[in-house]
């Protein structure tokens, strides 16, 4: 669980690390192929810009109350009806107080999460519209409605009901669950991660209002120098003189394909006459399912990415992004393009079935795996953001590396999902060379290692790949 | 199930019934409130227009092949591979081939099957966007998919399999049955009514293209002088001067409550400047769940209803809106003013729960009986249309008649859902005196008992009211 600490870190990012090795982008073969023309595409230049790109609403939102009034602000959250966060909750009041979900000043009120819901946006006072795909609400129960009675402002704890923040002028409306669900996730069915964790079991009640956050949110387990704000971030790639910013979101280890592809997007970007493209490798942070490598484990292993000279770290900013992460597919991804919009990323790299994930009862994959993309091509109020397809990557037994693969010679790739890639290190078998770089390589055999070793009961039992 | 007819009957109305009794809007209370300036709304001017409202994408579809082609294209027809379309494909073939969906030509293809599942919406090649909630796809079978192979064009066919439309330049995609009934009705319980009669059991692959529809469609059963298409409804409109056109959509018989606030709204359109507001009463025609009275006795109610002099005949239209009905509540309901939209309607009246019903499986409403009326005035691409949204009408027992419901003194109003409703009748007991004209509850007793004289085995049994 997340704790507040008035100390905010110096950003540093791995961009310290040096370049040990050359990188071989030349040598792989790309397939980004740019959108097609749409709606919104045919709108897009692709020139190269001055600035970096505008925020949501034209303007970074920051719910954290400035220094000299927390005091104050501290004293009036005391005498307030307390409301208490679960771990997901302050993940997504950490998301809200930093702008991510720009121009979104708080937990969302009915209005908003029906615009969620129905049709992934949200209308501006302007006439204009963003993305806004994913319900950022906070549930609470019928107790704690009946405590909070006739107040228009209630604070929010944490696990030790110290107060976090306040928030104001709220609305309390029903919490339609399985509404929802299905609206968000396109099924009902049990064993959504997310929902198992934070939904089902919620509140019948939703609590919507404008968010003061009392301080910035730590989480004081030796990564928060790397959760950038996006006001952050556009700092750091102001300051290295950026021109085009294109993101990768990703929840699990960097491999040889992933590594080659974001290099390639920096040629090609190159080429298109940027000057200064940076890469934001931009790890989720907040919640993910059990199966996936924690985040401190990954950061070890992008960090070794770095380290290893498989990613150039003179262009590229690794930095944490605080979200949840609901396993909701093309809902979800444009949650995830929306926000690195905010953090000042103009191109944002999308891959086969992404926020993807096993359907939880039936065997097959709960999305489409090309719908990811599609959809994120045609979402309202993503139009400024470039999207960047690719096809999936695969190991090519004939050349011993990773490339994207040509389905006219099936035969020669072998498909490494993370689900494979997550039991060889498991199992302690290697990949095949070429694959992921041997540091980083290591860093998972260690972290399953590591599970064996403290008896963690979660391991789940040695599998077959 | 419907079939074609090269006669076209000539269009009329219900207008030429003789008002018969002077009618008592101004004694009634009325509750029409106008929607509060949201973004949409705030950029309204409620001015008086010179002409009807402009059809979705600024041209009426018409998907009917003219006179002198239609027997080129039917022997082009004979040709190719057939796809034999159900009672629901019909409906929503006619709804396609008389513009109601404009600008959509023809069966979704997947990007406008995606751009509705997601966001409601279809984008157009100018940058704007139009409403679309509710998919309109086809679906084939596997058997069905390997007849077509690798033609461009198939023939869609009646139930004695003759050719009734080509579907051109086709696409085939998967059919996510439950993703699309998740995100389409907010809940993948069973028992939906239109799920189970059109998804449950459809094909696992959707095929859509472009619609040449051979002639007209009929139905034949003597209703359709009454189903004029948004082109001819806006010819009658015309004709008659209409400067505000108003649409009430139902599937259920008209009570006093809904007529007094069909006139009162013309009273309240008059008193804003305009010179001639006329009423669209404009029941559903297609699919409708077992327990609903079917539309041939609910065009005799109407008629009555006129007849009786309850609603004006010189200022109403009636006419009978093709397509079948979801009960996918706030999603439809967009549907349901988009299509009027494009028959000529630039006010909506939107009651309380528009297309719900009770949830299959809880005890409860599907939907909040609120949504509908606030996701519509939220919709994108509805913002043209003028939302009317209504309280809840009951029986004012102090008063003797419909009002709306005043919860200052509950205890005075009776509430007569259309389930109640339907089960008086059904038992021959009379609603209180002043809920519905005489003559219109003589229909719907006699329908009833029409059920017991021939056996008809979907009567249900006796209920309490």
């Amino acid at each position: 669980m997340a704790s507040m600490s008035t100390v905010f870190p110096k950003s540093t990012s791995f961009l310290s690390q040096p370049l040990t090795k050359p990188h071989k982008s030349d040598s792989i073969t790309t397939s980004i192929s740019f959108p097609p023309n749409s709606r919104n595409r045919s709108l897009r230049t692709l020139r190269v810009r001055a600035g970096l790109i505008e925020p949501d609403g034209g303007k970074l939102v920051d719910l954290v109350v400035s220094e000299p009034r927390r005091r104050e602000k501290k004293h009036e959250a005391a005498d307030l009806p307390k409301v208490r966060l679960t771990a997901i909750d302050l993940q997504w009041m950490h998301v809200l107080s930093e702008g991510w979900a720009s121009p979104l000043r708080g937990f969302m009120r009915e209005s908003e999460f029906l615009q969620t819901l129905h049709f992934n946006l949200l209308n501006l006072d302007d006439g204009s519209v963003v993305n806004m795909s994913v319900p950022i609400v906070l549930a609470i129960d019928d107790q704690q409605k009946a405590l909070i009675g006739e107040s228009k402002r209630v604070a929010l704890v944490d696990s030790d009901d110290n107060p976090i923040a306040i928030l104001n002028d709220i609305e309390i409306y029903k919490h339609p669950k399985e509404e929802r669900i299905a609206r968000t996730w396109g099924t009902t069915a049990p064993g959504l991660p997310y929902v198992e964790e934070a939904i089902t079991n919620a509140g019948n009640w939703l609590i919507g209002g404008d968010l003061e956050v009392l301080e910035p949110v730590k989480y004081n387990d030796g990564l928060d120098r790397f959760r950038l704000s996006p006001f952050e971030l556009r700092k750091e790639l102001e300051k290295r003189g950026a021109d085009a910013v294109f993101a990768f979101q990703l929840r699990n280890p960097v491999h040889n394909g992933h590594a080659l592809l974001m290099t390639d997007t920096r040629r090609r970007l190159l080429e298109m006459g940027y000057k200064n493209p940076i890469l934001l490798l931009h790890p989720l942070g907040g919640f993910t399912k059990a199966d996936d490598v924690p985040l401190s484990w990954r950061m070890k292993q992008h960090k070794k990415v770095l380290e290893d000279g498989v990613l150039d770290p003179e262009t590229t900013v690794v930095s944490i992004f605080p979200s949840p992460m609901l396993y909701a597919g093309p809902t979800e991804v444009q949650w995830h393009a929306k926000a690195r919009i905010n953090a000042g990323a103009n191109f944002y790299i999308v891959g086969r079935d992404p926020a993807g994930m096993g359907h939880p009862v039936e065997k097959r994959d709960l999305y489409d795996a090309d719908h990811g993309k599609k959809v994120l091509s045609m979402a309202p109020g993503l139009e400024r953001l470039n999207i960047l397809p690719f096809r999936v990557a695969a190991y090519d037994k004939t050349q011993g590396k990773m490339a994207f693969f040509d389905p006219s010679r099936a035969q020669d790739f072998l498909f490494i999902s993370g689900t494979k890639m997550r039991a060889l290190a498991k199992n302690r078998e290697n990949p095949p060379d070429g694959f992921m770089c041997p540091g980083g390589w290591k860093v998972l055999v260690d972290y399953y290692d590591s599970l064996t070793v403290t008896g963690n009961t979660k391991l789940p039992e040695k599998i077959p790949v």
